[in-house]
This record gives C-alpha cells, structure tokens and sequence, in this order.
C-alpha cells in the first residue's frame, strides 16, 4: 500500500485500559499514521507513552486539540465524549467513540464491522463503538438472525473487571492479596465508582455493572437491550439481561438463550458460527472444548461454544460466547472501523 | 426437650468439605446425638475430629459400620453411597444421603424440608439430598409456582469451587497464587477431577461442572432440570441451565428468569419471598441491595434478590439467588431433614 494515504490520529483518553490498547493496536496493525496525539484529563497530561519507535508525550485534551486531526478515537468517559467529540467532528475528524454518549443517537451509526459495517457511511462525524458485552454477542446473533430470525434473548454475563477500567483491575489484585493473606478487604470502586456502595468483588460475584433504573435493570442491561436492537437494525428482538461482575481480569463471558422464528438444526447453526467473520467456534464436548476467558485474553476474536438446543422449546438454543473485552469489545473494533474509514478514503 | 429420644448417628464422609460441616452443624443445632460415628475412605480413617467436647477417630466406612446406626448422614461420593446407604437402611437406619446415587429413583424422595417435607415419610430407609444448585433455585420457586404456576425456567449459575471439594478450593487458591506472582499455572482438578483436560479455575470463568451428556448439556445442569421437577412434583416445568464454575470459594449465585402461567405484580412476588420458608429477600437497587456469595457464605438462608419484570414478557421474571453450597445446598439441607425425622420419633 506505497500509495495509501496517512492520517493524522488523536486517541482520547490514552492513558485508560481502552486507549493503552487502542495506542498498541494501531502500532501492530501498522494502521496508517501520519501524526498521533494522546489525549488525556489534564492529571494524566505529561505521561510519556511509547508508538511504534517513537516517544510521545500525552497532552490535556481541550477543544483546540482537534485542529488537523482526521480520526478521533475517543475512550475517556461519556461526559468527555458528549464536550469533545461534537467539536473534533466539527474540526473535520470522525470520532470513533468508545462511550454510550451517541450510542443511541439516531444520527450517530452503531458499528460492529462484521454485523453492520454497511451503516458505516451515515455518520456525520461521530461513529459509536457499542458497550463490551453487546459486541460479541451481536456478533453470534447476527448469523442466528440473518438465517432463522431472533425473536427474543435471555442473557446472564459473566463480566471482567477491566471493563471497569484499570483501578477496579489494581481494586481485584488488593483485594486478591488481602483475602489470601487473611486481611480485611476494603471495596473502593466496585461496583460502580460513583455510587456508595462498594461491594468485594475477590472471589465474589457481583450482580450490578453501572446504575439502577426504574425498571430494576441496570444501565449496562439496558444498554444490551437496546444496542443489540440498533445493531442488527430490528426493534422487534427482545433483549432481557443480567449483567454480573466476575472476579476475572480479562474477558467476558456469557450464557445466552435465543429463541429463534423458525426450526433449526444444531449442527447448522455450528457451521454458521464456524463460517461467521470474526467468530471462532470452540464446541467439542469429548474433548472438553469450549471458550474461556483466559484463552481468549488477548485475542481479537470472539469464541462460541457450548451450542445445544433448548430442552423444552425446539426453537431454543443455548451457547457461551467469550471475547477480550479490551479488545473486541472496544479497543479493536474501534480501530476496525478506523480500518474502514482508512480504506475507503 | 428432656424427654428427646438420642439418636445414634453417621457421618459417611467425615474427613470431607460437607461431612466436615455436617459435624459442626449437629454440634452447632445440639442435635439429640447419642454416639457419633464419622467414617471415611481407609486413606482417612484414623483421622481425628472435635465434636463438642469430645475427640472422635474417623473409622473406615464398611458394611458393618451400621449397626446400631439410626440416622445415617452420607456424603462420601455415588459410588460410596450406591454399596452402603441400602446397607445402612437394611441395619435400620434412615439413611440421608447427599450425593446423586438415589435422587431419581422413584422410591426415594428428595427432599428440601420447606418445599416438600410432606414426602418425607415415603422413604424406604434413603432420603435423598438434592444437587446444591437445585436447592437454592427450589426454595424461590415453590412459592412461585404454587401462586402463579411455573411453566419454564431457564438458569445460568455462577458456581463455588468448594461444590467440587476441598481440594478443588486447595485448587482455587494455589492458582490465585500463582498467578498473583507470575508462575505459571498447572490445573489438577478442575473442571471434572476423573477426566482427562484441565482448565485453570482462578480468574477465569469454566462452563463446565460434570461430565457431558449427549445432549449437550452436562450431568449438574441435567440434575437441575430433572431434580426441580421431582421436588416441586410437577414434570410440566421446563428447566434448561447453563452451569458455571467461577472462582468463589463458598456460595452458588444463580441467574434465574422464570416463565409463569399467570399474571403477577413485581412487588406481590417480592412479598411471597420475603414470607417463604429458609429465604430472605435482599432487593433494594437504591441502596445496591441484592445477594451476594460473600456475604451470603456461612449462613443457612437462602438469598433472593433482583427481581424483575422480563422486558418482553409479562409473564417473565428474572431474579438472582444465592445460598451457601455446602450448608443449604449440602450439610445444613441434610441435617434439616435429620431433624424433621429426630422431631417425629
């Protein structure tokens, strides 16, 4: 690609788990940089951070930060997001952002390049990257709906704590410690930074990821439901959640039921999965194979495993999908989409 | 109770993760003991035990070991239980046994004493204790079914390593160690000791708990489905689970959403549970209020929470359960039912 054109690139929120592997991925996907800026709060401002040979130095993102820039890839909360992401469109970037600011705007496309990358193109300067738990399972959804229909979705998850970001991940390793050497623990950001009451989330499972609405489902379940919707650009498949934080660092993993419009054949909907882009299908049974979050750390994508059908409706069918929520579930399907736009330009 | 008639009792199993509790709680609930006798395998026996103020010497378990014996409490895995819960009902003993050698005969019932202690006298000399799973998931469900009728079930759990024994636990924190410093892990035991892969247990998620059957599903999601349908006494409610193990030493967390054949009110369900029998509701979003294996391990009850209107459904309920595995899903389910038969003698 000698003649492929370079962008300049601003990461926003740079020195968060997300933006350290968005930073990481453009270098090893050789992703074509011109210039690249670190953004960052003004206390995270100054932190040398490595690219490629280079040594560049983060700097506090404010709405000049945008001049020149031609992709934003923005991770640094939704409040952050909803002031600066508006205004580096507005500069003639598109922003890529990594936070539920503009999932749900009707303007802003909900991307998940293997599912709806046709939609790619409706932005008007901000694309949004869906929440960690939605990606991979809209990406095992999509098949089961393009070829028999989803009529309605049951999911529990078994969520990591980096997608907490990566205090709550230092939070585990303490309280981790504390536990096995028969100390108190201390909860302090789990499980949701903001609101009184922490929970131990060592050796613990913690039924609640971000606030409670009146409906008694979580913003997190919520966002679920009505991303899944958006993405595969249905209102009629129903999304019913519970989102649980596990005492796993890296990878999410969930047990979802499906009901599906029509009849089907199990090992059919194993070579939809085995053939589906982005998606691994682990299902052996004999050999005790199927996904797990600590095989699937690191990796690009997402696994599927444990496929059966319902023991009671024959339209049902059960699986447990796993993916890098770092990656997959934000970092990289937000640099695919930047890969997209990089192509097409 | 000065007049209580003092049994003679047997703890098959002494030396393991439930006799071990079993023990502490005929100690701990003064249960009319007139000798104990704790038998184990030869590798145990000669073992040394405190029961109140006295220490007692594990003996191996044999086919005389019952004589004399009036209430048996047998927790030494299938196979034990197969050659000597008929001896011991032979030599006149009720026998109480926790593993799953006789939950389904038709002989045998199997009991939760505040579902359905009312079958408790059609024992031909075994009782059987359900899967530590079932129980919790149980307790929620009778009132549920009794008032509005329960047509489908379906339950992710998140499950404790002690359900797997001691030495799983012993497991659970070599591997928390060792990935706390950085060595590399060598799983032994989990997820199923007698086969032949092995899947690291700390900081992952492993959706595997017995063995597989040819249906897909594995032997303890298959127990939940045939064993909720004996104990609530009705083969119409469909139950399909997803069995997770997760690195929680004590207390089984469970995702339940439950299908019923009427109408409900949110707040008439929550009522239900906070009057049923063994359960207490733990169910206020606005103080971040729901059960949790921490704080729920060590105590008797079973813990309900979550509960809430499907999205889709009006007649779906999703709730979330927890109880301590090895006191009500084990010892403690057990010892109420030596209790019940103590009480009627």
């Amino acid at each position: 690609m000698s003649n492929q054109k370079l962008f300049n690139v601003a990461v926003v929120g740079a020195t968060g788990a997300v933006g350290e592997q968005m930073i990481r991925l453009l270098a090893e996907r050789n992703f074509p940089v011109k210039e690249l800026k670190l953004l960052s709060s003004k206390r995270s401002a100054g932190t040398k951070i490595r690219f490629k040979d280079r040594e560049l130095t983060v700097e506090e993102a404010t709405p000049d930060s945008f001049r020149g820039v031609e992709i934003a890839l923005s991770s640094a909360g939704g409040d952050v997001s909803k002031e600066l992401c508006p205004i580096a469109a507005a500069a003639g970037a598109v922003c890529i952002d990594n936070t539920s600011a503009f999932r749900m705007d009707p303007e802003t496309p909900l991307i998940v390049p293997e599912v709806n990358i046709d939609k790619i193109n409706e932005h008007k300067g901000i694309i949004a990257n869906p929440n960690c738990s939605t990606i991979q399972m809209v990406l095992a959804l999509k098949p089961l709906h393009e070829r028999f229909g989803v009529s309605k979705v049951v999911v529990s998850t078994y969520q990591a704590v980096s997608g907490a970001g990566a205090k709550a991940v230092e939070e585990l390793w303490r309280q981790t410690r504390d536990v096995s050497s028969g100390n108190d623990v201390t909860p302090d950001i789990l499980p949701v930074g903001s609101l009184p009451v922490k929970h131990q989330i060592a050796f613990n499972a913690i039924p609640q990821i971000d606030k409670f609405l009146d409906n008694g489902f979580t913003n997190e379940e919520m966002k679920m439901t009505r991303e899944t919707k958006k993405i595969l650009g249905d209102d009629s498949i129903e999304v019913s959640a519970t989102c649980v934080r596990i005492p796993v660092a890296y990878g999410h993993s969930e047990s979802v039921y499906v009901e599906l419009n029509s009849d089907f054949d199990v090992e059919d909907v194993k070579r939809l999965f085995a053939d589906a882009p982005g998606l691994v299908l682990q299902d052996d049974p004999s050999r005790q194979l199927y996904p797990l979050a600590v095989t699937s750390a690191g990796k690009l994508e997402t696994f599927v495993g444990r496929v059966r059908r319902d023991l009671s409706n024959p339209r049902g069918l059960h699986m447990w999908i796993v993916s890098d929520n770092l990656l997959k579930g934000a970092a990289w399907n937000a640099v695919q989409i930047a890969e997209y736009i990089a192509i097409e330009q």
